[in-house]
């Protein structure tokens, strides 16, 4: 069993944890976006646009001085340059690009970190740039080197099982696999793609139990039935609307119940 | 006497030292600007543009390669986010936005240096932004702090004699002043305006001997014929033109004849 | 008497007309502004952004066929081409580049109303642009220009009483005196500038009530209590805000209520 | 045989004609790009950048002026929103954004068209968008209905014998059909694609005899030397370099001595 969550200890589930993230500081100048200070209190850890999908200087200010100040660990969520698109369309970046683009919003968000006396912590590709980089080799060792060679330390946070994750590992880079708990798998332990219906849970009750067993066990039931092993060090949560916040306090609460911290990884 | 080209020694004039520093890396996406490749090696100190006024990550990392294997001091350029006016249209941005944007640009070229194992040196406001830092003191602060904020070891760049300057030495932060080898200046010091038709030397030969004569002596003649006391620690180059290529070579050749050595400060 | 409620008829206020505006569009990509389906049943014409400071091609699209539907006047709202600072900081554009931008931003507008087969009828400018027309003669005449080559049957909508209105008169082209509810005004006839604590009125019942006092008599009670003269042919209203739309809702009923019809100019 | 060239006269090749057509405006306010001035007198159609994949309001209004005192036909040139990847990275807009963008585009261009006192003459998508509507149905209908619903009097040009042309044709547009004379083709009659290396002809001698004779027989020599069937409207040129334009300057002067005349379709 490689779960994160256990690799602490080796007395039992009641010291297992987990990492609770959020993409955040998705504001541009008169724009508002996500419910911020509601969200941060009830994760771990954050991850900041850094003013190319979203976000801009002041806002990243703003939101690490908030971050440090809940004690919630940072991460930079570097995206492509595309505000009109959100960084969801794919911009098909060369893997020159991807690594200079990268660079650059790590450095730009951890000048924030410093100027706050605080530390980076972890890196997060966004949207289309994290998907291709599931599954496309370059694009990920784009990433990944460029994490690496701005600082090693960094965690590289990629989709659970993605070939991302695989990349940092090879490289040697502290790696997080991330959950999501309101998607449903497939027998392969990937995400069943939004074009199929049943992509999305939209029972909470059974996305929190679901995702508790699944930490607990290391597998969980695919979209066909089968068990999937999934390993879990860090949930994605969102905070864009009010819903989408109570659901992430509920899962809070039922993880604690169930013994599982929460805490960065 | 403060001329920081005879700080160093007591000894006399032939140990006296100047900077020549020059703005690069505007180029962005298909739009080529400037002629790096042959500005580089005759300058001593270069100023990246950090994407926002111009440049992007890839010509960033490009630069920062380049700079490294030539030796010159890597300075960071940050200007107004204005790509359409080049950074020389007055923003007005508040001095929160001020810090922020500046500290974004710093940190984001640093990450390049970080890449490739070399130091950001100093920091040069660009355009509208040095303009109008000179003599607003809010935007002065504002400039000081995001510097001092991310690294106090890191040199402030900033016209000979200003309010910036005056800012910087007032945080203690180091501060080079910059002299314009192509400008006129006032009785007071300060540069002839635009407006003004005597604004620009464009006598070479009268503009090098004066330039050579104001580190020597510490004074110029103002555009009046008075004599005027400027700092000069570092000279603005140009390199968008093959002509102002040929000015830097020959200014270069000129200050090595008279015994002034090109180095960074 | 000038005022344009009343130029259409001379037997009495119970022919009095007025029209209410509104800026919407303001969307951007996934970035949401302004409750723009429950202002426009409320208003007689709309300002659509242009996609410079706010606003995109797609929402530009969707808007022109809601405001055709819903029958309001439709009008360009073209601002500065700075989305970051949402048309609110001078960019300080010459009077070229004001009549470029301005004349770009009406033809991409008036292509929507082509395509869903209706007509442009008024362009007001946005922000800062429309504050510095109202007093900056050659950035006015810049404006006035780009309307009249392009269409000179369009109604500028300008500050009531300003130095834009009077560049349109001049030239021949319709205009809109604008009056804002919510502002107090100088014995001058101009706005209390919003440095000033009194540039608001807070009071919606006294602000509705002064409202239709002014278009009954042409006269309105200036910050000092003195009667200042003020043309009132469209209410600026705004629609970012639950209770701002409530407040039109309300205004809306107190005219008819005062027998002042709602139309377009 | 249906060439364009052909289709006015039934009495011979000697009154054959082309169009010439060429990308410009492409410069972006400090930026500068393409010897506009140069090619212009060289060609009879000019393809006008909107300020979407590069140029701006300023640009385009010289543009126009220019392009109307030299009496060629003047065209909109529609790109990708994506001024950092020059319109050639694929943004994989949905239909309704490619319409949305394209109907923008035109409008705005048309504006400069009118204050000037000009026609609108053709369309043609620029970069990315143009090579993806060639052969991606949806994003061809979306080009062909937005220029249809502005004014379904434009011309649409696209590749020769491409997706794109049909649907022009097929909604009753005048359409034009575009040839390489650079570029060799396929057996198939498509362009023989950038990665082979076989794909641009260096020899600009061949390329031009190939490309009268294709004129002159509706035929050429694919790549591996079959006869392949090209309809030639209107002939792309380039000038972006002095090299460039010196081919365009012989290509005409080789078409003109075959008694093909050069002129708008």
């Amino acid at each position: 069993m490689d779960n994160q969550a256990f690799r602490t200890t080796k007395e039992g589930t009641q010291h297992a944890h987990v990492d609770l993230n959020s993409d955040i500081a998705e504001s541009f100048g008169r724009y508002t976006l996500g419910l911020d200070e509601q969200i941060i209190p009830l994760v771990s850890s954050v991850n900041i646009a850094c003013g190319m999908h979203a976000g801009d200087p002041c806002v990243m200010r703003k939101t690490v001085r908030r971050a440090k100040e809940a004690g919630v660990a940072i991460g930079a969520h570097p995206g492509y340059p595309d505000l009109q698109g959100f960084g969801r369309r794919d911009l098909n970046l060369s893997s020159d690009e991807v690594y200079a683009f990268v660079l650059y919003q790590i450095g730009a968000l951890d000048a924030f970190c410093k100027a706050e006396h605080t530390m980076l912590h972890h890196v997060k590709p966004h949207g289309q740039l994290y998907n291709r980089a599931a599954k496309d080799k370059s694009c990920a060792q784009a990433i990944v080197a460029a994490i690496k060679d701005y600082n090693p330390t960094l965690t590289l946070v990629g989709l659970s099982g993605s070939l991302l994750c695989s990349c940092a590992v090879e490289a040697g880079l502290p790696c997080a696999h991330e959950f999501f708990a309101d998607r449903n798998y497939t027998d392969e332990g990937t995400l069943v793609p939004r074009s199929d219906k049943r992509a999305v849970i939209t029972d909470a009750q059974y996305a929190t139990e679901r995702c508790i067993r699944a930490i607990q066990t290391g597998y969980l039931q695919s979209v066909s039935g089968a068990p999937v092993h999934v390993r879990i060090d860090t949930i994605c949560t969102h905070g864009d609307t009010k819903q989408a916040v109570e659901f992430v306090a509920s899962l809070r609460t039922a993880l604690t119940a169930a013994g599982i911290a929460i805490r960065a990884c």
